[in-house]
């Protein structure tokens, strides 16, 4: 089913989502950040990754500096509307770190 | 690298992070729920997901009621440390509509 983004819940979490970027080709998990609805807005237009910086308190693409972006192949929402999948086709690394996912620690 | 549980930043969240469950074996992303220092300790010991419900505000075990329950195979942290990837097998549905992943819609 398609879903627009109004039927997204942002109240739970302050007005952000959480977003799991993940490889549409490998399905590896590359990261999680936060989406408000400008943000997603950005995303839809744009075809790529936009988020909510949560520490910044502002809008941000990823690979705005490194110019690692993400084109976003698909958006899934979850059964209650208040988690959100981008499934992206990355350039370049994922992770600040230069990892190839921000995922590379275990418990 | 292996870290310990705390070393986990629980503040940006009011004490919860994200946790992404993804199916070990298919990489399929099943849902995201939330978790606390107590449920992720009870996930460690117990080798099931234990997640915190932000609606009802109490610890709960993924199948509890279902019998669905997730066997934890490894759980992942991000490079800064503030969500987590429960990787499991599945027993039964993942989500409560009886799908087999929370993420069934796309925007």
């Amino acid at each position: 089913m398609k879903q627009s983004i109004k039927s997204i819940d942002f109240s739970k979490g302050d007005g952000l989502v959480p977003v799991i970027v993940q490889d549409a080709d490998t399905k590896n998990i590359l990261t999680l950040a936060y989406s408000n609805q400008e943000s997603l807005e950005l995303t839809k237009k744009t075809g790529k990754s936009w988020f909510w910086s949560r520490s910044h308190k502002k809008l941000w693409m990823k690979g705005e500096e490194s110019g690692n972006v993400q084109v976003v192949k698909n958006i899934l929402v979850d059964c209650d509307s208040d988690a959100l999948i981008y499934q992206v086709e990355p350039k370049g690394a994922p992770c600040h770190t230069g990892d190839s996912t921000c995922f590379h620690h275990s418990l």
